[in-house]
């Protein structure tokens, strides 16, 4: 699939991040760092950038909070068309704290936020694009937004920079079909402006990289993934198989199996992602996975069968 | 997704089985039967049954050979509409061992072939026919075949009393607008004959699940899935995930989970199967999977990064 608009985000830090509070050591960053480089990956998300008074660097790693020092280390002497980008959360952020473009290494800006807060989120792309930076919106948990919500968000989004606005499937609850539809209303809004739609899968039932195919097939050209899959709770779309899917010359495969190999199957064995019953129940149910990682926090990690009667008699008695 | 002619098939025992020798301890075997026949799948199948002249019971367990003493052990005192089945290799079946349907437990007989044997396939199909079962044929390797080729074999089933012809993607290889396009293919010669269309997909692109989907979509009504993706490498669709996808009222998928919990997990303990990268290279090579099931059995079966230089040298050298 050759398409030149389509933009590949190598978000394994940033999602991955989420099941170890970003508490990477540098070696496995700089690698990831350098692999995503050499793919020819468009865009890397190192991690979000917080505010330091919303989490404590005590107990979250270097990713969480993205300090310009701390990217230009990881950067530094790696060759490189690949941009950088952070994700910052509605809330979470200390404007103060962003230099602006000229003196940042970071390109892109990308603003994480619920249906409901697509105003504040729209404050924020004002304010990073008048500071010079690329932005975009990702609209998480997309799977419970009623369409006339959708709808009047996206219009909104349309009259603003952004380059381009995702649909993030944060339950890995969607199928194709509703793939299809939200690909063709974000659309609707957005292209006659030059907007992008952009796509962010999670992996619970096994439909991370075949949801992504599907929005590409219908017009996604921002495309979010990790390498390995790696991701909060069933993880993501694994980069690995988006760029074997995508054929584009500019991309090389053989780095991103390298790292996988060297680094990240080395951390599989420390923290867990992929496809866990847990998980593929709550996704099924179109809930949150909070329930599923709680359960495999704990020693009834694999009480698959206590945990699904209780989440489906939640759901008989709600 | 309900539409009455949809028949789900659960294959755990026969595609699991390529990963042992088909050896699974009794308790394992009565547990998944007991399981699907709970869960009010439309088939279960057993196995293989295979000639004693081609494989040897000291090196393969019960379910290679499916005798009807074994299968009606395993059945005993199990409430039931699940319907039974056993699958054939052309070349590796004993004729004179198969019974009359009436003598039998067995409800169906698939013949698995390759696109150059579908003539032996038919030969096969008109002989369990008249001894009265059903039958279907499953064409694997299905991403490397010609389309002229396939269209003269659908043309030769559909004169045929089959009740289903499979697209089998054994090499994990195809993507949803193939998939798309195999349905087509064989519903304009078979759905017109009364005959239904049949997916079989594997897992070593994560496409498993969602290939079935797109399956469906297109009109495919006869399901292989496989309990916790079970089977061959990267192993197949699996039941849960098509169960929770098709919402059909007269499918449970408590008695699914439930044996993933206290049999299946501990199996996958002890054999391998699911998506692990150098199952994942072959699929995107559209190779059969042989090369990298032998890495996995070899001590370099983490060496990544060599498999997949060898094999691109190979296909570049081809």
């Amino acid at each position: 699939m050759y398409r030149p608009e389509i933009k590949v985000l190598d978000c394994t830090l940033r999602d991955g991040g989420l099941i170890n509070n970003h508490d990477f050591d540098d070696k496995f960053v700089r690698a990831v760092f350098r692999a995503v480089c050499a793919s020819g990956v468009d865009y890397i998300e190192l991690g979000y950038r917080a505010s330091k008074d919303a989490f404590s660097p005590d107990k979250f790693g270097s990713c969480k909070f993205c300090d310009e020092d701390y990217i230009r280390k990881i950067a530094e002497g790696v060759e490189r068309t690949t941009k950088i980008s952070v994700m910052v959360d509605i809330g979470r952020v200390d404007l103060d704290q962003i230099p602006p473009k000229k003196d940042s290494i970071v390109d892109m800006v990308r603003v994480a936020c619920y249906i409901k807060d697509v105003d504040k989120a729209i404050d924020l792309v004002n304010h990073f694009h008048e500071k010079g930076y690329e932005t975009t919106v990702n609209i998480m948990a997309i799977s419970t937004v009623l369409t006339p919500d959708l709808d009047e968000g996206l219009a909104e989004l349309a009259q603003t920079p952004v380059k381009a606005v995702y649909i993030v499937d944060s339950f890995g609850a969607l199928f194709s079909e509703q793939v299809h539809f939200l690909v063709k209303q974000y659309a609707k809004h957005l292209k006659p402006k030059g907007i992008e739609v952009g796509i962010h899968c999670h992996n619970h039932q096994q439909l991370g990289f075949g949801n992504t195919i599907e929005a590409i097939r219908k017009g996604a050209n921002y495309l979010d993934a990790t390498i390995y899959g790696i991701g909060r709770a069933a993880g993501n779309c694994p980069l690995e198989l988006l760029l074997a899917f995508l054929k584009n010359p500019k991309f090389d495969l053989e780095p991103i199996i390298e790292v996988i190999e060297k680094e990240v199957l080395p951390l599989r064995d420390k923290i867990e992602w992929g496809y866990i019953i847990p998980y593929m129940i709550t996704g099924v149910l179109n809930q949150h996975p909070r329930a599923a990682m709680a359960l495999r926090a704990s020693e009834n990690k694999d009480k698959f069968t206590e945990f699904y009667r209780s989440l489906i008699h939640d759901a008989e008695a709600a």
